[in-house]
């Protein structure tokens, strides 16, 4: 039998459209962006985040600039509920943000969702129901008038119980799921059954939000999905029409900001795509997209080190090297021709004009990186580099953000030189470079105390020859170690990446590590060898602490 | 001085537009595809790939079925330059198959890339120059007219170097670099001076490429720059229409897919998305977005284990786990209401009808893929699942693909007993399940050899009461191993996937180690402890084979 058969599979139908409007128009503002992190993104994980991360994520995207935040499905999940009681009776929840919840349309599950919200200010109750032609037919078993009655039912459910609780400023929000495989007609006569239900004005709109819960089709088709909508839907001035792109066919970006041309102004997302399968739309690379074209992205990007590592260590996965806008990879130039015209452009860049440089969409300065131009050093095994050299010679396995930094120095004295480097002169200069674990700050011993969730950390170092004894606590020995010397230090630093490994094997063993940290928007890396992991890692950070004072 | 600031940018001016025509139409058969992973995909790389790994990457692609592949820019690289001579002097390159070079429109290095192709049956020689607005005002310092001069320059030299090897069927192909930051009229101007000196027929076509050579705006914008050259361009029956997208702002497959709407009939691009910065356009995830279409992609990718596997190995870059149609968790549900649907719509699936499955694009057995619907062992701790148990309690940090297939199986139990289950009878379900490196092979010793590039292993083992002695040879004692298992046995099978840790620490330390493999199409996962690493890597690998074949 062939499994690998396209025949099986059916072309998804296109919407409609006689006059399509969408191609012509350009995106001049940043649409209202939603964060769905703490429901859908959660929702994704292998390990749903803890307590402690959903509280770090949600100050993270309150600081980022999000106005509106989903912020779990409390009906379905104790820890959810738990987490938006505790957002609204500890005060959490600044005047201008709006918490969002996903409901099905299930009366239950409706009720227990305003209990949860019970006390909150302002806050979306978000309902939706299934109303794909696969899910009509094999799923539920239902016509269509069957699952609009669904829809309508529930809409009715949640005017009745927000009735309940006049003290919270109720906004509505209704999702047809599976809007991208819905015939175009029913998309609207589902949703205009809903919304004789609310009965939304100019003055007190509801959301409609249209999902690609799968990705199904190229962008332009969700586009005119969209467009069709917006333009036969009744009451289009009392609707706030809302986006929530996948990335099924990796075009979850492309689709959101079509779906913008199409007629939506707003758009659920998450920092750099977690979520469902393949994610959501990456508001981090949407929202630099505008910025990079001259719009106000309406957030606060400037510390991206700070997304990727909370974002990172919430969802346990690491950001690709290649990630748009942020990947460690992005402004990095290989080839020669390319080093030449940056150089070139860079050198001809004026201040005050508009940036102009050829390969760099923005000035990498603006997200605290540098443009990193990288040399080759070809060896004739066809493994080239630095790196390679490092490994074979001294079984050092240096991490690739930290090759880039040592792939410069090396550069540098390679010019000054004009000759070949030898491998010795190379790993002198590593060792030259990034271990500086002594002067200023020393570290003189430490004791470790693991508890359940905690390490607490209390140290002993020496700064410019005066003792201090440092108190921290953290999840791991470094970050309880960061934790003591920002209380000692008052500076706030970032580690933005951490690794470690052995050298050699049995007794003999020593162990590296390397720290790349962020202090004050700059990027600097340390290392240290060590007899112990852990004070390996210890020296490494005051390494890249004592470089950045140098 | 405020670093981040939208202002500093300027939109990209839009391609003027009068009877736009894109929008309308649909994509009903795949382009013809050209792999730039051995030259674009190459240069981007901190380690530029080995002889070793270049052919390796080389059979994948021509197994594929590319039948159009850059093998690198042989005028400024000597490797490049040896691969392009091993191709031919070997003769390495099918018939069907046609190879590509880049080259810069300077005399010598055209000079050079003839020589590098002497010999060949049929070649592309691709020429390019930059004609962006600020290529052509910061590096250059020419105006429009100096840069056609060097593009016409560069096309005459490719026709009388062509000229003096008439044994090689030439193909040419011009690439106006930066094309998208480059105005439309001009760029047509451009290429209309290089078409004038190659005068190409309708039955000696020639090749115009356009690239996003730096992604600078949303992928309507490309699709109308393609379609305004598509319509503007003289000679348009003489032309193929080629497009090489790259992904700084997360929609290098819209762009490219929107373009063959624009009249685009040919796409260069990588595997997996490798290539400069952010990289190019994923020929497997475009590929996968027509078959899911029901449009015949023009690939085999039904083993894309060893897509991945090659891919990752020759670069050095991991796979993302949400990467579209192929990454770890594309086929998984966590939600309930999802993994329901599902079930009911695989349950109603008819062998012979069109595929109707809600959350799942695809069969995900048309990849040797299972569907994975994942069970959340929730704790109080917030720390989520069988995997922080087992952590926790045993020091065992699965790797994230064993954890998904632990999980099923505790799931299956949990059911069948309607209990919660602890974190004893987690263990011993996990070494039950995974750990089966005695019957009916088990492994008695192995030797070891480490040669500068190579391991070679003698093994000795026990199959079926029977002795046999291996022979193999790899990169690292696993590769050799399986070498030496697929020469021993005849069977196929690609490692997929392999971690390993130390448990416990000092004398008493065991190493354990988790591998996948895939034999026949069939993922497979094994482990196995010992006292050391690399036996124990050896007997998880006889684990996982000894499970397939129980």
């Amino acid at each position: 039998m062939k499994t690998f058969d396209h025949s099986k599979y059916r072309p998804t139908p296109a919407a409609p459209m006689r006059h399509r409007q969408w191609p012509s128009r350009t995106i001049t503002q940043a649409p209202r962006w939603v964060s769905v992190d703490l429901r859908d993104g959660n929702q994704a994980l292998l390990e749903p985040m803890s307590v402690g991360q959903k509280r770090r994520l949600w100050a993270l995207l309150v600081k980022l600039g999000f106005k509106e935040i989903e912020v779990g499905f409390p009906s379905a999940s104790k820890p959810d509920y738990d987490f938006v009681r505790w957002l609204i009776e500890n005060d959490q929840i600044p005047g201008d943000v709006t918490v969002q919840v996903l409901v099905q349309a299930r009366e239950e599950l409706i009720v227990r969702s305003f209990e949860a919200l019970r006390g909150a200010r302002r806050a979306v109750m978000h309902v939706y129901n299934s109303t794909s032609t696969v899910q009509r037919e094999r799923v539920f078993g239902l016509d269509r008038d069957g699952i609009t009655a669904i829809a309508r039912q529930g809409a009715e459910w949640v005017k009745r119980e927000a009735a309940k609780h006049p003290e919270t400023a109720w906004v509505f929000e209704y999702t047809p799921e599976s809007f991208t495989s819905t015939e175009s007609d029913y998309a609207v006569t589902v949703c205009e059954a809903v919304l004789d239900v609310w009965q939304p004005t100019p003055q007190h709109p509801c959301i409609i939000n249209l999902p690609t819960t799968v990705e199904v089709a190229s962008p332009n088709f969700f586009a005119d999905q969209v467009e069709y909508f917006a333009t036969h839907i009744s009451r289009r001035d009392s609707i706030v029409l809302s986006v929530h792109t996948h990335n099924d066919r990796g075009c979850a970006v492309a689709a959101a900001e079509l779906a913008l041309l199409a007629g939506a102004e707003r758009v659920e997302g998450t920092l750099l795509g977690n979520g469902e399968r393949t994610g959501n739309v990456d508001i981090v690379t949407m929202a630099m997209n505008l910025y990079s074209q001259g719009v106000d992205p309406q957030l606060d990007l400037s510390n991206p080190d700070e997304i990727i590592q909370v974002a990172s260590e919430c969802t346990g996965i690491s950001l690709h090297p290649r990630h748009p806008w942020l990947g460690e990879l992005v402004y990095t130039a290989f080839s020669g021709s390319h080093q030449d015209a940056i150089n070139k452009c860079l050198h001809r860049q004026q201040p005050d004009e508009p940036w102009q440089v050829a390969y760099l969409p923005i000035d990498p300065k603006d997200l605290g990186r540098d443009y990193q131009a990288v040399i080759r050093i070809n060896s004739q095994s066809g493994k080239g580099g630095v790196a390679f050299v490092l490994a074979r010679d001294y079984g050092l396995n240096l991490p690739r953000w930290m090759q880039v930094e040592l792939a410069q120095v090396v550069q540098r004295v390679s010019e000054a030189r004009s000759g070949e480097i030898d491998s010795a002169t190379i790993h002198a200069l590593f060792m030259q470079h990034f271990v500086a674990d002594q002067e200023p700050v020393a570290l003189k011993g430490y004791r470790l105390e693991r508890s359940s969730s905690q390490d607490v950390i209390a140290a002993h170092i020496v700064e410019n020859g005066v003792e201090h004894a440092l108190h921290g606590e953290g999840e791991g020995a470094l970050s309880a170690f960061v934790d003591s010397w920002m209380r000692h230090s008052g500076q706030q630093l970032t580690v933005v990446d951490y690794s470690e490994h052995a050298i050699g094997s049995g007794t003999d063993a020593e162990a590296i590590a390397y720290v790349q940290i962020n202090i004050d928007g700059l990027r600097i890396s340390g290392t240290a060898l060590d007899h112990d992991t852990v004070s390996a890692s210890l020296k490494a950070l005051l390494s890249a602490l004592n470089r950045a004072h140098a």
